[in-house]
């Protein structure tokens, strides 16, 4: 038996669930829950809480209380089986009387692991890996990247004009985008552990690298501000040091190395703000997962590109990327990309931009 | 009293019509046409026949037939009351007793003028100014350019990476993009009169610069292909030089030189298809009208970029355009634009990138 058509439904709110909470969940993963009762209608919704807090299984249960008996629990990641901070979801979801449970992503952690088995064992249907790449691809990617390469994921954000210049001339680049991409700008950081830049542009532009809501507000939760300055030259008045936030200055040799540096405290989503040689630096080694290019359709035949140097010198070698994304966001344009590895695992499917499975 | 919703779609459709005969109707403008018969529906389509043949309304009367009887024809631009090589379009309208008349753009030449008069004084009800701005800025754009300012409008056509790079540091450039862009790019090509490069791009790339159809063969009608070469730089072996299409080397000093020179030869829609050098030139004279920016999912790092020196130096001054269009093509992105310019006929109206009415 496969997943019904009210249970995919289920399953792409329960995407959506995990995404609104990406950047507050680390080193948990960002997980969502639908439960729908036995005639299939939602009855409760949940997301994993910051660390500490229940995990998105146990949060929908609470909110459907007795009408989850008989039901069915839709994941995006398959309950736990141990006991961590919290109890076991798997435990939870028989004590509420589940008849079924669905899950997109196997739990890729022998630690957390088992849930499943002691789910059927129980005599719980459990139905594994439905819709499991749109779940890997979305909100649990930071978390999986971290389980399975041991750092973090790294969003490379960058504005540029169409000529693919950062900034004018003069070194000018406030403001390339208008209000709704830079308004973007701020949820991206918002979905992020930390934000990193170099020395470059923290000398240049001076950000102060928070996030800002949409009153102008920082926010209450913010990023780690990181910036990369091996030769020591931020200035002791830079923004970043504000207190607003906490700032790591970190003198990492390399991006591995800044990224081991990271992961090490609990992060695990990445936002690269750098300029042109931060971005050179982490794309030569292979560590950008996810490209957001902000485009404003300016002109300006000069000025600091959009990328350094990547040692590349004929079209043939150059770095492909495959578009998963195409907006306007006011007057500007948003594209997102994956760059494409050659490890076997993700490969272009077909000329409309889509990736086959792992 | 207005257009009805039956005419306004007939004036989209109307539109459609006159696009798909952009590229064969210079000097004349590219007008189609949509009768309605008394109760609506549609009877006849037409558009401009290639220089001496029919114009849109005669070609949807002739297929409308004794239909057009009390109907109304629906047109891009008003119908003219001269007579040139064909007899005058009213005329004709009123020999096949259509009681109303919708026009998008009303006759700006004198010489063709007086059409919805001559209709008004024998009975027949004329609305001018339907949908008008769509159909300017559609396939009347070209030929209306050439009435206002006398000379051909300008597309500019760039493949670029993400990173602005129209060539590989070693000069490679094929290919940037894909097969659908290319096959776009000889669409592209098919709907202008006249397609432009200078001799920078003949020497790096030696492009053919023919219409290619679908399967590969040189479509039957070629636009002129014209070469900017000053200095004498073309080889005899050049294949722009090969006969397979009418070609022009011209050592006009500037763009708008060059400009006349085609208008003098009936040009009223240019591609502009060269590199750097020649894009700059056109874009620091103000005389570009359209881009059609080609974006590759690639970054290269180095290379030529999309643009030569304009001559800004800070971000204020960058020169900026309203996209128009964005659409993907196979795994590459295609934005459209348009330049804006300050002489207070065209100004941004919304920060969806809508452009206000003249
Ligand atoms: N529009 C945008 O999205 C945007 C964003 C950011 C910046 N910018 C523009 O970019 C320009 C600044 O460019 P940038 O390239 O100098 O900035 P950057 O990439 O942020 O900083 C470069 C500096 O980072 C330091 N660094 C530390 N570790 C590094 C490593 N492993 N590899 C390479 N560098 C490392 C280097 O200084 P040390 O050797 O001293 O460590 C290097 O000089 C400014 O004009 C700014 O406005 C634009
Ligand atoms: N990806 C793409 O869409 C695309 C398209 C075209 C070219 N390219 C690349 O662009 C590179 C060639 O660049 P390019 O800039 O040399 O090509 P270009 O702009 O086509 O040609 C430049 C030459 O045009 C001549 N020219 C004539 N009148 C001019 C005027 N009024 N202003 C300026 N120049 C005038 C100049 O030579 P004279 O002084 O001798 O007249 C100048 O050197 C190649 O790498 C090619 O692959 C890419």
């Amino acid at each position: 038996m496969t997943a019904s058509a009210a249970e995919l439904s289920a399953m792409a709110r329960a995407r959506e669930l995990g995404a609104s909470v990406l950047g507050t969940t680390s080193p948990n993963p960002a997980v969502g829950a639908v439960v729908l009762a036995a005639d299939g209608t939602p009855v409760g919704e949940g997301a994993t809480a910051p660390p500490g807090g229940p995990h998105a299984e146990v949060r929908a249960l609470e909110q459907a209380g007795a009408r989850a008996r008989g039901g069915t629990a839709v994941v995006t990641l398959e309950p736990c089986a141990h006991t961590g901070r919290t109890g076991p979801c798997a435990d939870a979801l028989l004590a509420a009387g589940v008849a079924r449970v669905v899950v997109a992503v196997p739990e890729p952690t022998q630690l957390a692991g088992g849930g499943a088995a002691r789910l059927r064992a129980a005599g719980v249907e459990v139905e594994l890996g439905v819709a499991q790449q749109a779940a890997e691809e979305g909100a649990l990617g930071a978390w999986l990247t971290g389980v399975r390469e041991g750092r973090p994921f790294v969003v490379w954000k960058v504005a540029g004009t169409l000529d693919g210049r950062v900034a004018a001339a003069d070194g000018s680049s406030r403001w390339v985008t208008g209000p709704d991409a830079r308004a973007a700008v701020h949820r991206l950081r918002a979905s992020c552990d930390a934000v990193v830049i170099g020395s470059g542009t923290a000398l240049a532009d001076d950000p102060q690298l928070t996030v800002r809501n949409a009153d102008g507000r920082d926010a209450a939760r913010q990023p780690l501000r990181v910036v990369l300055d091996r030769r020591g030259r931020l200035p002791r008045t830079a923004r970043v040091l504000d207190g607003a936030a906490s700032t790591l200055v970190s003198t990492a040799a390399s991006p591995r190395e800044l990224l081991g540096e990271l992961f090490a405290r609990d992060v695990r989503r990445v936002l690269l703000e750098g300029g042109p040689t931060l971005a050179a630096a982490f794309l030569r080694d292979g560590l950008v997962d996810e490209a957001v290019v902000h485009l404003a359709p300016k002109l300006l035949g000069a000025g600091a590109p959009l990328v350094g140097d990547l040692g590349i010198t004929g079209i043939g070698n150059a770095l492909t990327l495959t578009v998963t994304g195409l907006t306007q966001l006011g007057g500007d344009v948003e594209i997102r990309l994956r760059p494409n590895r050659h490890t076997g695992d993700r490969r272009v499917a077909d000329h409309h931009g889509a990736t086959g499975g792992s």
